[in-house]
């Protein structure tokens, strides 16, 4: 074990003296795991302590401790974020809220439900299923990310093309504040203007403005069974003419998914699937549109993939052909962990920008010598470039992370935005004072003092030093 | 003109320095006015001057000339709310943002529209119309009403049921701070988690964050024709349990009206249309839902409305039927002013609880010796109980202002909010701190603080003395 202060060694007694044992982890090995979220070269450390509170008053006790003796709190779930939003910084507790995952209520007449910010997305939305209702948001993460860290992070996905991303469906939280005080935001009517939007603030806030202990969500009724329309492309600029190409004929797929060559060529040499012999660029749509509107929607991004120039395309009625090819999706990221460190992008700019911001990348690759492989939810104009950099080889580290920046750099050229759903976290601190003026800067830090005054909220995230 | 200090007098001859003389509005009569919204019984005064700018740039010079002197600034668009947000507090200049009215940008192929904060509402969606997009909230004074004060107020209206507020369409906003800073919040992108949600924090705060000048609205492609499924009931309570039955069924209709007894005498009285000879309750349904699956669902809720004892129910098939219907909803505000003073409550429950809310308010009505007519969004649960008043009746505008009280109270009883849509201004400051706690209350202060430290955006609405 490392060594402790004395004050950090108080810290550590006054926790044990609030919490039964098994909440508290100091094991140097158990604490590196939850120490960093999965995002690339963002820094981390050991911390002071992890907590794995079992109730929301553990949760407040815990808080409270760390605002009497000043100790920083990150919050996390599953850990699954791409930012660096979930590291450890010097001195800090790592409250894990994994174990407050009780599905508290599924209400199928008002639509919504109230869980524990550590139940797990998928598990929410199986036990939806079940009375046929439906929680929209589904990041890539959704096996393992927890609704928690989904509302503090705004999680998109692939069907938020249609369907908006997670603040969209956030009625109320409860919430442990910076001063350690539980309060209630929001509420369960489907209408309500009493007072700010606190529960839209603290969505998409990373940890920074609260503590959640109880999210309630809205739910929609399970939509109908999905057509999937696959298009392939010689080329990845022509591929994106086809999704501009959508958003222009007023189209409002369900989902439009880009893969890029080298995605393909990953996933096929691990799982040999044999897309990448046949397109150099493949996209796939969705429509849930029921009954014979939902046909001729499907016709029509179908001849919107063919007027750009498609190879091939088609609408899919074998589920299982149409399962296979949003597998091929899903598998891209950890097909390209394979090759080697994967730093992943998340610029979003306007959706006729998709072509231009996909050449740009191309040339960004060529320019800092760096493989840069591309999924999209290209319907969103969301793209999450994956820079490649091979294991030790610190030169091709520092061009990727040249590239990186170029990227965002030239989103923001495009009207775009540096990151669409990912978040700010440590990776992107930069980027937002490029993003943002210096006035809507300091609105951000008046922001965080006024629900943080202390400071001790996962602090130096998205603002801060 | 009345009596001014010395220092007002000043604040007058800065303010005839850095704007065109036809900006400012000093004649006591023009200014009442402008003094007020169409709240009953909300105070104001006359304020201090009023200033009708043309341009950004002067709405910033105005804030800038306030933030110096430190003179309150109560900004307005239409004037239609319901709440006294607009009111003019003592020494206050109303900053009327009417003038700046031009529709800049409608974007197909983004969907989204750049305007002014004092667009009409009806002429935005009729400019998007044209060229099949859509702008969903439809406010009952949307003929009237600006999309500035629409995104002060959060707006909602009768297609919330299926489309949401008006907060679910603001992507981005241009603003004037409280210490005079032009900034930029949002973004143009389907997507973006780039810091705070500023925009939604803005939204719905009725003028005490920011001014408003300029605002970017998302659009829907316009949608396909309604079906309208009217149905008669004997009883306000079992027209609520019908829509209950809606909500049970599933079903989303596009609107989901309720009109009562009262309301629809005040109407036959003065426009002879002979509904209420034939109902004591009315509910108007929509369903835009396209194809057959629009027919299978006016069906359903036609059959709701049956199950729940509705004395006749039926879809129609003819739109100036349909429409007549509508009108008549929309008559009952001016139908009820006809026969005294109205003061408009606009409670929201959860959706099962309308019914059980509906018969507590006759209740009340009985209690407090109180007219109250209804009319209600009541497929999301959003009352609009008027209460009436007799010119001059002080005994019963007491009783009137008891019973708009208790209505609240009943409302947060069963897990409601005291404002659905018309926002907390001067009439629900008390109501608020009823619905929210005390630490939920100092959020809101240090919020206000944050984002207008020297306190002289709309002062003392919502929040504060």
């Amino acid at each position: 074990m490392s060594v402790k202060t004395a004050s950090e060694l108080a810290v550590l007694e006054a926790l044990a003296a609030v919490l039964p044992s098994d909440r508290i982890i100091v094991d140097d090995d158990v604490m590196r795991s939850y120490s960093h979220d999965e995002a690339q070269w963002a820094p981390f450390v050991t911390p002071l302590a992890v907590v794995r509170p079992r109730t929301e008053a553990e949760v407040q006790q815990t808080v409270k401790l760390c605002v009497e003796c000043r100790v920083p709190i990150v919050p996390r779930g599953g850990g699954t974020g791409l930012s660096g939003g979930a590291n450890a910084t010097p001195g800090c507790i790592v409250l894990v809220l994994d174990r407050l995952d009780e599905i508290k209520e599924i209400n199928v007449a008002e639509r919504l439900a109230v869980v524990g910010p550590g139940v797990i997305n998928n598990d929410l939305r199986e036990a939806c299923h079940k009375d046929g209702l439906w929680y929209p948001p589904d990041p890539s993460s959704a096996a393992w990310s927890n609704i928690g860290g989904n509302v503090a992070t705004n999680a998109g996905g692939i069907c938020c093309v249609k369907y908006g991303v997670t603040k969209d469906y956030v009625l109320a939280l409860r919430m442990v504040t910076g001063t350690g005080e539980l309060v209630e935001l929001g509420r369960r009517t489907s209408k309500g203007v009493a007072g700010y939007d606190l529960v839209g603030l603290v969505v998409g806030s990373e940890g920074t403005l609260g503590i959640i202990t109880e999210v309630t969500v809205r739910l929609l009724p399970t939509p109908a069974p999905s057509r999937t329309i696959a298009g392939y492309f010689d080329s990845l600029v022509a591929a994106g003419r086809a999704v501009s190409a959508v958003a222009a004929a007023g189209l409002t797929p369900s989902a439009l998914e880009l893969i890029d060559r080298q995605c393909l060529v990953a996933v096929d040499d691990w799982k040999k699937m044999g897309v990448s012999a046949e397109a150099n660029t493949v996209l796939l749509s969705r429509t849930d549109t029921p009954g014979s509107i939902g046909d001729v929607e499907a016709a029509a991004i179908q001849a919107c993939f063919e007027q750009a120039g498609a190879s091939w395309a088609a609408v899919s009625t074998d589920p299982e052909e149409a399962e296979s090819l949003f597998e091929a999706r899903r598998l891209a990221y950890p097909a390209m962990e394979r090759l080697g460190h994967v730093m992943t992008e998340d610029v979003c700019v306007p959706k006729m920008a998709l072509p231009d911001m996909l050449s740009r990348i191309e040339a960004i690759a060529n320019r800092h010598e760096t493989v840069i492989a591309n999924v999209a939810h290209a319907g969103d104009g969301n793209l999450h470039p994956m820079l490649l950099v091979q294991h030790g080889d610190d030169e091709g580290r520092l061009r990727a992370e040249a590239a990186f920046a170029d990227i965002m750099a030239e989103a923001l050229e495009l009207g775009g935005t540096i990151t669409g759903e990912h978040g700010v976290g440590l990776l992107k601190k930069a980027g937002l004072t490029h993003e943002l003026s210096g006035h809507v800067m300091d609105l951000h830090r008046a922001v965080k003092r006024a629900l943080d005054p202390l400071g001790i909220l996962n602090p130096g995230k998205i603002v801060g030093p």
